[in-house]
């Protein structure tokens, strides 16, 4: 792809920002957005900065038909001396591509994609909310756009990013939250999408999620799709057990997504020079483990959450308590730390914030 | 859903009609369409038939995130006598509600809706072409519409029906496929969205489909995800094989799609006397059968093709020819009786076709 000039057209009209207080996730959007789009002979073309706005696409179009799309979720924070701070922003445009491959979508120019967000934050830096715990939700997707009924790759797509202002996901600090383990309902198997952030993953849990709320948990935790027997995830969260002082977590298997929170949490302990495996582990493994009294925390980790203990697990209609349903040590400096750094209130030594200009 | 009278918008212009010699599948559509909206407070409402137009939603509407949507496929035929008859159009929105049902989309009244379709129908009737081959392919489908990028289900939904007039499947009369055993990719897991017409499991398969076109094949025959080793499909028909005598078909496990092709083969098949067994069967059978002389033929089956004959297997690298890459004859007599059903020109003893008048 080559460089492109971003064209930028403001809106005349400003919409009212919501009250930081109050915030819902993913429900306000702020005044921009950007697109572009690709074409078999063009590449990818024409990046522009416009007016959040509706899309107009033909009923036929690919998107609403074969679920040929991917998306990424990340944050902006803005600092309290009123910096712009992304975290590992290249790490999310590379997962990008990485689904992309595994769905038939045209791959993007990850530098130059961060160039045209950084743009649109500039524009948009009034709604990044300073208020404790809340943050701008950057979207970038792409959908597949011919209008074709045909079940092949799409010769046409559009790559958009928009921004929504979000809450503090613990309005009472951070709380642990009950599971339920999934044994009828399939994530994903292996050679699968499981690995990919692509659409129907999502859908596709609604109904264990269902039975989660049924049974008074407010997660599913996944089991593999084969045996159902090896942990993969919770709800759309990677997930960590830290058992008799080794911290394991599933090898990503193919069918697990490469959560970038999951690898910063990785490389975090590590850096703390604690123990960190990752490997499969089973649910008979855990229960034994909380049995035993050697299960010490578990917790979920995503870049809603960051980090979301786990308190309860619900398993073939027993329930069990997973460290008195407290916040453990490490899940609290775990949350601290990876905050800390995203608002750059502490030290980066891993250097993974990237700074707006 | 209470009945809901329908409001028709004809539209001013109409558009030139393709030249059915030369139809490609789903790439022209006709002068009108079908649309209802759904919310929380008022069900499914206002339905309308409006001129083909494009449709505009939300960036943030959740069909381009979370992938919760269903679809149908069916035919509409255009009679030697210039009637418009459907076939099975009850099962077609049966199984619509039961995938919807798999993801958590509200169900639609199958009796209105095929009231609605038929309204439709009359309209653009002029554009269900009757050159040999053709018909209208008819896509009915639903997509989640709230803007909210939270991972639930939609509060908001539209179904609409759009028409494409398509050509014959076999330009040159019916004729052998070859097929690529896939065992990397899986179409589908058991508790998984197999059953489901949802576009995520179309996508999801482009891959594999790219692998048996390097391998030289037109489609992808897929194992189960679990063991890679018993037949599920074939690209997106279902499979059956006649091996000794004995027509076989693998039962539906929960992972593959409830044709209604399939449905139909079993029960002609069943009142001609002939033996149908739906069960488990390995790929290691069916190569088995193909090196001992044992297996007679092997066909595909959904509503594009009706029926095609496999005339040939790639797997592990090698090539085997299943009978002579002809078409068998069951294969040819199905074919010949379903098509000449739907297209009204030979008894109808099941009672399959619908009449729109």
């Amino acid at each position: 792809m080559a460089h492109q000039a971003l064209e930028v057209m403001t809106a005349t009209h400003h919409k009212t920002k919501p009250d930081p207080e109050t915030l819902q996730f993913g429900k306000t959007f702020t005044d921009h957005m950007f697109i572009m789009d690709y074409s078999s002979e063009n590449g990818w073309h024409s990046p522009r900065i416009i007016p959040y706005q509706p899309l107009t696409l033909d009923p036929a179009a690919m998107i609403y038909h074969y679920g040929q799309t991917v998306f990424e979720g990340l944050k902006a924070y803005r600092t309290d001396d009123d910096r712009i701070l992304l975290f590992r922003p290249d790490e999310n445009f590379k997962r990008l591509n990485r689904s992309s491959d595994r769905l038939s979508i045209p791959d993007i120019d990850e530098k130059m994609v961060l160039e045209y967000l950084s743009e649109l934050l500039k524009l948009d830096k009034d709604w990044i909310p300073t208020y404790e715990g809340t943050s701008l939700y950057i979207r970038p997707f792409i959908i597949a756009t011919e209008p074709n009924l045909s079940v092949a790759p799409s010769t046409t797509y559009k790559f958009m990013i928009i921004l929504s202002p979000v809450g503090s996901y613990y309005k009472e600090g951070i709380a642990p939250v009950g599971i339920y383990v999934e044994d009828e309902y399939t994530r994903a198997a292996l050679g699968g999408t499981g690995m990919a952030k692509t659409a129907g993953n999502y859908s596709a849990a609604y109904k264990a999620q269902d039975k989660a709320t049924a049974h008074g948990q407010a997660q599913v935790l996944w089991l593999d799709s084969s045996e159902k027997k090896y942990v993969e995830e919770v709800g759309s969260m990677n997930v960590f057990f830290k058992i008799d002082g080794e911290i394991i977590t599933p090898s990503l298997s193919g069918s697990i997504l490469e959560g970038i929170t999951r690898k910063s949490i990785i490389e975090l302990l590590k850096s703390w020079g604690e123990q960190v495996t990752e490997r499969r582990i089973s649910i008979d493994e855990i229960l034994n483990a909380v049995r035993e009294g050697r299960l010490e925390e578990a917790f979920g980790t995503g870049t809603a959450a960051v980090i979301s203990p786990i308190g309860e697990l619900s398993w073939k209609g027993e329930k069990t308590l997973i460290n008195q349903r407290e916040t453990g040590s490490l899940s609290r400096k775990l949350y601290e730390t990876l905050t800390g750094i995203q608002k750059g209130r502490i030290e980066d030594p891993l250097h993974w914030t990237y700074e707006v200009k």
